[in-house]
């Protein structure tokens, strides 16, 4: 077992080139013989070389850390928000360094702090709750900031995601335009999850609109779950058991409420429909496939690194990049 | 909008004490007057202060980064292990830097020499099977190495995790014991998940052990998914219609084989028992409760952060921790 840490000089001593050979192959600079390139590469790998990142980036200026804050990790969202990030960053040579907020802005803020810290190259974050601590230190640090899944504000520097509020009434106008009358809602925690409520407000406002109302509603105190959307859609329908649709705050609540549908026999479709949101595997596999909105989280993790990416500087206008979604028809609803 | 980078001196100005009180509190050391701590504390959170954290760190030579390699974000599992390892991380100053290797010895090598180059406290990934020149870049860089999910091998340094050839072992034993006589298994693909495979071994030991076999087997050439788990049951079913249990390689693919039953008509258990592996929530909401292996992901990435964070340095004896399964008796088998 070796001990000393290899340097460059024993990579450039055993691939039998000079020490300026090796670090053109790290760098990728310059023309180099492929069988040159081929024995750096091999003596590199023989001796575990590292060449060193922290001291290079420093002394370059030119970091190649990306911050990224994510509320939840436990929401399958988010890891697939985070799968388009890393494959917008495959082929570079940033590595993203993770921090998870739980839906706090004050914890936002601390991360935020401990992350910039490190001089990342840019901060990807999602929607725009922010302290205003946060806005200024992410103000002063003048990197690249994208905020993911929501549209509906004005960013600090780029947005991509969706409108929410637009999301939820589509959703109502689908419903209504298949017949539906007697509407309810399922939700979870809207103060952790501002944007399940732009998505009820929009459900809200498709309903007023043709001079309907929610019959009922009733949310759960805390993250979405299948099991949290079983129960609550049971209590909603013993106080209401004549509603028609249930409108649930996302999949997860929305697959738990197909499952108390089974158990207690309730005829899905026929006597009371589901509509989802997020359009999640899980949903389509179910025996009914999931009525929903499918949104594209590994489309919007992706076009923002690209978007961060193609300059080092902020521009003056701000950039909103709208990633859309599809009303899944399913067949629940 | 302030565009100067505010600096130490800018909050000792603004708090009314000296740099060094400052600095003081930024490092918390020695005794501070509340009132002055809060006078600094506010003071950067108005200026939206960053200290330098990544400078600071290689003049002390003492990083603090934690390199993670995940070998997958899209299974629910790893989120849930990196839940753990934040939960450890929380009141600590280290960050992890997060890379997802998609299962792939080779892929993790590329991603740990790039992680390495930033010079992390220690290093967290997944299972022993690693390239050679993996195990060199660990082998020199010293670094504390955490191996995560499994204890079946040697670890390198210390391997949090269970054993998942016992497991698929307690599995066959408690089918067995419960009167199932035709076995059948439905699994993914074994190459980029090799602790499927020592579940499954476990299994056809204990069948073997009562002078049993598999009646038949069919694993989908892919990562796990409910749809694969539901199209995988119907393909081997309909070659095996008399077999009275299946045991599936993961709760993903069994929950998609349960949904198969409900479609098909099948009355799971009566007629035909099923059995997951990991102890997924999903599962456990469903009409009927997965029967599964319950591992526990949150504990595995706790506890690898507390051990690796207890000593800068290796160990003279390698320490494994068996964070142990459970057997869930569930409502399928």
């Amino acid at each position: 077992m070796q001990y000393e840490m290899p340097t460059l000089t024993h990579v450039a001593r055993l691939a039998g080139v000079s020490e300026n050979t090796v670090s053109r192959v790290i760098r990728n600079k310059g023309p180099i013989a492929d069988a040159t390139r081929d024995r750096v590469v091999l003596a590199i790998e023989k001796l575990g070389y590292v060449p060193n990142r922290a001291a290079g980036s420093l002394a370059s200026s030119g970091s190649l850390l990306i911050g990224v804050l994510l509320p939840s990790l436990s929401n399958i969202v988010y890891p697939e928000v985070l799968q388009g990030i890393y494959a917008a960053l495959a082929a570079t040579s940033y590595q993203p360094m993770i921090g998870v907020t739980d839906y706090d802005p004050v914890k936002e803020q601390s991360i935020l702090s401990s992350l910039l810290a490190w001089q990342p190259a840019a901060i990807i974050t999602t929607g725009f709750d922010h302290t205003d601590a946060t806005r200024r230190m992410l103000d002063n640090s003048r990197v690249r900031v994208a905020e993911l899944m929501d549209i509906d504000a004005e960013p600090i520097d780029i947005a991509v995601g969706l409108s929410h509020h637009q999301a939820g009434y589509a959703v109502g106008r689908h419903l209504i335009a298949r017949g539906y009358r007697r509407f309810g809602y399922v939700g979870h925690d809207w103060i952790a999850d501002r944007r399940a409520r732009m998505r009820y407000d929009g459900l809200v406002q498709a309903l007023a609109e043709t001079g309907m109302t929610l019959e009922g509603e009733q949310c759960f105190d805390g993250p979405s779950s299948t099991m949290a959307g079983r129960d609550t859609l049971a209590i909603l329908l013993e106080r209401l058991p004549g509603l028609d649709a249930v409108v649930f705050s996302n999949d997860d609540m929305a697959v738990g409420g197909f499952f108390h549908c089974l158990v207690a026999g309730i005829a899905v479709r026929e006597r009371l429909a589901l509509f989802g949101f997020n359009g999640l595997d899980i949903g389509q596999v179910l025996p009914l496939p999931l009525s929903t909105v499918r949104s594209n989280r590994f489309l919007i993790g992706k076009i923002a690194v690209e978007k961060l990416l193609e300059s080092p500087e902020r521009a003056l206008d701000k950039l909103v990049v709208d990633t859309g979604y599809d009303i899944v028809e399913g067949a629940t609803a």
